[in-house]
């Protein structure tokens, strides 16, 4: 493994959405030999004949020449895999590489969120699926428009073995994109899977009027209670305020481009939240995962009220307005969250 | 003084700005007696006879009247004083007040900012010239527009008693404005000495079109910035990720309601800071606390690369171009700060 760890060259990216072409675009830029596998045969005929994703990075042709295919077969003598396909198919993704090849290599997760039918964070279903394969995250604040046009992005890689964190930066790193390396695998999951549900939060209360002020104070009451349910899974401080958690937190929470912002947003406009799921197109993330971190607290004892209040008015058993008023009418505890 | 600390009846504001005017008018819907000391004739005639501040909260009239004075005299019987004036104003104001009354009270410092003279928090500026007072904190993510509105704001009341930081608390909390207690006097200060520094550095990341998660990437960055300077300084971890520190943060860095964000959005579309400042009008403060910062850094061992970028753009010494990319290629350290 030394070799390898010294020689990442050939990184292959899985998964041809948005976040998976702009990861292989900076892949390549960083001097990569780079092969992105994706399901949809238009994906890789776009990106092969005309150096473009027209379906998830409309109007953005890449300089460079991405190798692009749907044999899953030619990711097997990869030096690092980039999985980046959506959360909730991380599982089937891991079993299909599996019949495919051994891969004793890092396994870097891109994607957000945890495994809904069972709650596990992604990395210990990489360790049931894959176990010979090395864990690794990229998480951080990043749209994949902003990494596919070049625009400046910093995010954190971690991995247990701080040599190889240490060179997957090295190997991922481009003028514009930087990654900072963590050994805190937990950790820097910890933010990418309650972000979701805050950002719904806040974006009812952009949707509902209520001002910056308040905004900005769910912001910094929802990364409380991200610090607190992460510390109780071991998460470490340091990774919560970094990129991948507080980092994370801030862009989904103020930005329109976030899908789980707008579901927000149109809930404070007063649109019914059952009316929104059923609407379906693509589905806010944060909807399905605001149960899930509930039931995450309730193991670890953690009252997290910002993502309770979402849960409810996502399962219709709360109003908006009755959730963001018992949100501001909280008795007055000291800040630490004690009584 | 246990007497006093149930019964927080009086309350005197000094200062007849938009904050000095939306925290009296919050006192007030708290069910406090409020007197507002302005320096301004205007403004007290303004108040008294319109219920409005139209100076400084233009198109806000009160449900509530105020009583409002210009005799320093007439606050020297409250049970507890807000000091509402400028930063640099705070020691003349509280040199004026010890020739007015004793102020035996909590004295509660509602502006933000480092003295720029001596580098000094105002709590320790009031330690030196009011020494009988009893040292308080008031600050979070707040426009004065939406306090004076009622919109839910949350803040962060801090005093070393922590009794009385409860009394206080109570004392100002309206069915929208939550204060939440702490005894943490130097961690409540810390946040708002630093967030107009580092909110010129997000401002110009905007303004030179660098993309939603690069500003992102850049609060956090900032936040890691604020916490390293602020426990050296001795402040607490859950203060510092709290309303005033992080909560503050966010709001400040995110909208272009703050004036230090707005200058950073000039310097980012390739203004000259030493035009800006010519231009004069209102002036940034993180444009001059900048270099205090650096200065509190060096004091205690910080590196605070992103609080010395915009020193450096401010006094000139580096152009905008030559600041963004610098802090965007610095060698890639662990999340942690550590090489």
């Amino acid at each position: 493994m030394s070799q390898k760890i010294n020689n990442i060259q050939k990184v292959a990216v899985l998964g041809g959405g948005g976040w998976g072409t702009a990861l292989a675009l900076t892949a390549a830029r960083a001097g990569r030999d780079v092969i992105l596998w994706a399901r949809d045969p238009g994906t890789i005929s776009d990106i092969r004949s005309r150096q473009q994703n027209q379906r998830y990075l409309p109007g953005i042709t890449f300089d460079e020449e991405l190798l692009a295919t749907n044999n899953l077969a030619e990711t097997a003598n990869a030096d690092a895999i980039l999985l980046v396909t959506p959360a909730q198919s991380t599982r089937e993704m891991l079993k299909a590489l599996a019949t495919v090849g051994t891969f004793k290599v890092p396994v870097i997760l891109c994607a957000k969120g945890i495994e809904r039918s069972t709650g596990k964070l992604l990395s210990d279903v990489l360790i049931e699926e894959l176990p010979q394969a090395i864990p690794a995250v990229l998480s951080g604040p990043s749209f994949a428009d902003d990494v596919a046009k070049g625009l400046p992005t910093a995010v954190t890689v971690a991995c247990e073995n701080k040599t190889l964190a240490e060179a997957l930066t090295t190997a991922l790193a481009a003028p514009a994109f930087r990654p900072y390396a963590s050994t805190d695998v937990i950790g820097a999951q910890v933010g990418g899977a309650l972000k979701n549900v805050l950002a719904i939060a806040c974006g009812a209360v952009v949707g509902r009027k209520l001002g910056a002020s308040a905004q900005a104070a769910l912001t910094a009451r929802g990364f409380a209670e991200l610090t607190r349910l992460g510390a109780a899974m071991g998460a470490q401080q340091e990774t919560l305020t970094g990129l991948s958690g507080l980092g994370d937190l801030v862009l989904t929470c103020s930005s329109a481009q976030s899908r789980n912002f707008r579901f927000g947003v149109e809930l404070g406009e007063g649109q019914n939240a059952a009316d929104l799921i059923a609407a379906g197109g693509k589905l806010a993330e944060g909807a399905h995962s605001a149960k899930i971190a509930v039931e995450l607290g309730k193991q670890h004892g953690i009252e997290l009220p910002i993502c309770e209040a979402v849960a409810e008015v996502v399962q219709g058993s709360s109003s908006i307005d009755k959730a963001l008023s018992s949100l501001m009418s909280r008795p007055l505890k000291h800040e630490d969250g004690k009584q």
